[in-house]
């Protein structure tokens, strides 16, 4: 799916192709767009279109997102297209992987045992897994494990953009509240995706990467991995675990 | 790790930026300008080197291939920086996903007790996966079922990259005589670069997506997924598996 963006009367301009699992498109979509820090907040976003033109295969395919404000589309694409000299080494391009994000301020606490039996109930709602063995899913849940949404996809970077855009939609955001849990592993860029929609605590069946970890213990995120039976690690923050 | 091209004397320009477990780093390199088609085949490589100025933690996170021919590296951000208007939908940045590569030609065959031992093998020798439970790997075997070289890293397209970054320093390129095993799923870009690589059967203990399936019927590429215990699933070209 690619995402365009239609900001301040300008043409569409292609921001980003994913490979995604079609189904809740434009939470996609507008998750992506605030998760990546390309659009500030969720007012920001005017509306959200399939562009469609008889396009054959690729209908359906084209998401364009239209902003309130302007996009420096330019800045996003940076990493790309600079001629950045050798002289600045690992200063241009690598830096712009990190997103410019306050740390997460949270009261919340989750028991030991609403967080083990997050994982089952995560795993039961996940329908297209049920159909393909090989899709991943995140679920936002309540702290006393009751699961608010699951979303599907291929990349589990879209599956938790897609929670992250479902709670734009409802006026859910921040998600100061919740605690998401992720079927794989934890990335840096779900750590990351996490601390700008407020989520203070996120699990995940697998583990963490070590980047991961660090950026979570910046932003204020509890990681919670390796979420198997009625054992799990906690890496960061680890006051919000009630054990 | 951020990959530079530096071609035809030119200033080393950005290509990408990935998310990597350090190791193999050369061969990650090598292997996405090749399985990219960024250059055109292992010949095209003149030096692959790291980019040491001190820099501190981004040390070792910069690694330049100096390239014999010129790359047209614009080409390959087309995708990011075209200002494509609303009536080429999805013709600009979503054809771009496709690389232009012929069909595996290969007359090699692999028995299915050959092919169900392979993932054990592939296990055994994942000794980052040992200490962490949280990498991908890809295998390169014999068709009798010897394990040739097996890759590690956090994102299961660099673990192949390296696979194909090895090869392609060791002279072993096309794979058109090898078996490569991956660890988790089959994504259409897995299928690409098995394909870009000479690879004639693609195993996989996890699913393929659909996408990877379409590509690897029109890429004459044998894919085997959930290879599990004594059982898998042929989804292409199935003439290759002597069941």
């Amino acid at each position: 799916m690619e995402i365009r963006i239609e900001s301040a009367g300008a043409s569409p301009e292609p921001l980003a192709v994913t490979m995604r699992t079609p189904g809740h498109d434009f939470e996609l979509a507008v998750g992506f767009c605030l998760s990546e820090r390309i659009v500030a907040g969720p007012d920001d976003v005017a509306t959200v279109a399939y562009c469609l033109r008889g396009d054959g295969p690729q209908e359906y395919n084209v998401v364009t997102v239209t902003t309130r404000s302007p996009v420096d589309l330019e800045a996003h694409r940076r990493a790309f297209v600079s001629n950045a000299s050798c002289g600045l080494c690992g200063k241009t391009a690598l830096d712009q992987v990190e997103i410019a994000c306050a740390p997460v301020a949270s009261d919340l606490t989750v028991t030991a045992a609403a967080l083990v039996g997050m994982p089952a109930t995560l795993r039961a709602a996940q329908k297209v897994f049920d159909v393909t063995g090989g899709v991943h899913a995140t679920g936002c849940f309540t702290p006393d494990g009751t699961l608010r949404v699951v979303r599907e996809d291929v990349g589990r970077h879209n599956a938790f953009d897609k929670v992250v855009g479902w709670a734009a939609l409802a006026g859910a955001l921040p998600l100061t509240d919740a605690v998401c849990i992720v079927s794989g592993r934890v990335s840096f860029e779900i750590v990351q995706k996490a601390a700008v929609a407020g989520v203070p605590v996120l699990g995940a069946v697998s583990a963490p990467s070590s980047l991961a970890v660090q950026a979570a213990e910046r932003l204020g995120v509890t990681v919670v991995g390796f979420l198997r039976g009625d054992r799990f690690n906690v890496y960061t923050h680890p006051d919000r675990v009630l054990v």
